[in-house]
């Protein structure tokens, strides 16, 4: 083959194995990975995918397809790096190996703790190793399993719906509603994209949230985030809580860093903070926020309750600052999407790579 | 005449009218009045315009260009009603009656308190008078001078810079900057083009602020708001304020109505209150804001330096509510223009008309 015709099959081989990845769950702890087997020639021999945790990664599923020896001498062309760790199924790198594929193409490196190395291992193995093909793509299917990953938390968005001059509820505590019903369904909109969401025990003493997303008439929405709870008080016995799709998570909330790994390693890839003033101003203070979701009302409440407490500045120069990403009028209201500006304020967790 | 040239020729006359008033003094105690006098074929005879308080009103002026007996017969057109009573010039209506005006177009309604009834002294007089030619028009052009005549205030904007949570300010005080210079431009344009700028003596004793319209590099602008203080504590001898090219205007703010009132009747027909916290709390609290500008940074500071304090909301039904009138994006700020939703809490000032 031309080198011309070898990329140019390459290319459609990991375009297909996209596709692939894509029949496999959109949450969990694992990627979506795909994969597909070229023979020498060029001709697409077997395909792959992952199906979730406990089932065969993508490139054991394209191998098993084959014959004892039906893999020898074949390119393996597979979306992510294939692992290097032992999990609940076998290396994906040692397989490879063990098949006699001859070359393997990937597209994304594996950031994972135990599982990245595979490549060098098939280097080391004298298999012809090439990554970054079709990256951008495979970057964007990826991107929050792999930003979790990489980060070892989930992407957090800090929510809160206030007045124009701050304030989440009315001196005397009542708070509904400050914001309108299309502000209120872009809320449960949100909700049902993110994988959990956390209140702090304040919240849930206060309000008993139930946590769920909901359309306009209270029924559940078909995905629900899992409920998480940071805090040292106990979530009263009968809060509506215990009536959640998901059992709730609870964390102390004393490393926050240590917390959101371990929602990392259970496949939490994007956490939604709601409150309250407390919990969402620890995680500012901490850098701990990707987005802000503002949702602004046309109101003016002043007084004591504020969406933000104490967040570690002190004087004008420790300003924690974003940008505006976006600008929503819904219904009355305005919601104020903002990311961090990278150079003010590091995330702690990743301090240590910058 | 036929009728519909009747109307044509006023019309026009009216048009004219209104040119001629733009001639006059923009900013001041006396409105922008223009009269044109028409033969009975409706040749345009005479015109007249006012210039400011001390000098002849519109109607005077032009009666003034024709001989003795040169308006006999007449039609006067002016813009405003005339008026009806005995300042520094005279009541116009008596002016009209004594020249022998047959017939006068007026296109608004004088709202004065003292000047206002010219029509029913013409029409007494037996002087056919017609109201409300080309009034929209009219009512444009003097809408700062209607809107303060007609509450007996001025128009008032409440401005605020804070951070998305709605601080001024860092705990430690420093505030420099929380906005930015395309934020800080845009509030020195709107303050040339306000009568008047005010705070509370918290702020003079905080920031000693000079009050002033500069441009970017500090130079003042052509026009200048008056300055005005309330409250009770003394402005330090040696004060910015004491350099600003207009006195300083001094009130105590026990009774906002009435402080508004001496405002409007000194000719300060818009008003922009620029803190701090505790007097743009009284002015939302008491209703007197007929617009906010609220300038937000994308940042978070937490603390204690609201914008806003106590506006008298204790639960959430007596939010102050508005609606969005304009959001603007200034460089790395969103400029949020709000309006009263009227009915939620009504003008003290004019409660007892509504
Ligand atoms: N309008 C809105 O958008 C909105 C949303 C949510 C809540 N709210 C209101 O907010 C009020 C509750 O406020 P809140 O501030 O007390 O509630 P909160 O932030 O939900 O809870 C505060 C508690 O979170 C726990 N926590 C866990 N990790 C923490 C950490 N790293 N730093 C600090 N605290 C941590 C602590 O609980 P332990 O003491 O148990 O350890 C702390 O007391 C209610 O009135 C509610 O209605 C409004
Ligand atoms: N970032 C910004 O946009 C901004 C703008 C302005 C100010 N600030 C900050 O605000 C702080 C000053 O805050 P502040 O609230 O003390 O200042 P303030 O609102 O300027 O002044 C408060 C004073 O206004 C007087 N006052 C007059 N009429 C009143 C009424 N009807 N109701 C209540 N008070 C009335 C009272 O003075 P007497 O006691 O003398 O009678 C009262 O103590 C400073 O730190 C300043 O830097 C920030």
């Amino acid at each position: 083959m031309s080198t011309a015709t070898r990329a140019a099959t390459d290319a459609a081989a990991m375009r297909r194995a996209l596709e692939l990845a894509e029949r496999g769950p959109a949450r969990g702890v694992n990627p979506r990975v795909g994969c597909v087997i070229l023979s020498p020639d060029g001709r697409p021999l077997a395909e792959g995918w992952h199906r979730g945790a406990g089932t065969p990664h993508a490139e054991v599923d394209a191998l098993e397809r084959l014959g004892p020896d039906g893999a020898r001498g074949t390119t393996a062309v597979v979306t992510l790096e294939p692992c290097n760790h032992t999990g609940r199924t076998g290396p994906c790198a040692q397989a490879l190996i063990a098949a006699g594929v001859a070359r393997v193409v990937y597209a994304v490196d594996d950031p994972g703790d135990h599982s990245a190395g595979g490549a060098r291992t098939l280097r080391d193995a004298g298999i012809e190793t090439e990554a970054g093909l079709l990256a951008d793509e495979v970057e964007a299917f990826l991107d929050d399993w792999l930003f979790a990953a990489r980060h070892r938390r989930p992407r957090i968005t800090v929510k809160w719906a206030s007045s124009l001059d701050g304030r989440v509820a009315a001196p005397d505590g009542s708070s509904r509603w400050i914001t309108g019903p299309e502000a209120r369904a872009d809320v449960h909109r949100r909700r049902t994209a993110a994988d959990a969401i956390a209140v702090g025990t304040g919240t849930v003493l206060a309000d008993d949230p139930s946590l769920t997303a909901r359309d306009a008439d209270g029924s559940l929405l078909d995905a629900q985030p899992v409920p998480v709870v940071f805090g040292r008080r106990e979530v009263p016995a009968g809060a509506a809580l215990e009536r959640h799709p998901h059992d709730l998570l609870r964390f102390t909330g004393d490393d926050l860093v240590a917390d959101l790994a371990e929602l990392q390693r259970r496949g939490i890839r994007s956490l939604f903070i709601e409150g309250g003033p407390t919990l969402a101003s620890a995680f500012l203070a901490a850098g701990l926020a990707d987005e802000l979701l503002v949702y602004l009302a046309p109101a003016v409440i002043g007084g004591p309750r504020t969406a933000v407490a104490d967040v570690g500045v002190t004087t004008i120069a420790d300003t924690l600052r974003y940008d505006f990403a976006d600008l929503v009028r819904l219904g009355d209201d305005l919601l104020v999407v903002a990311r961090p500006r990278t150079a003010a304020h590091p995330d702690p967790s990743t301090r240590e790579k910058a």
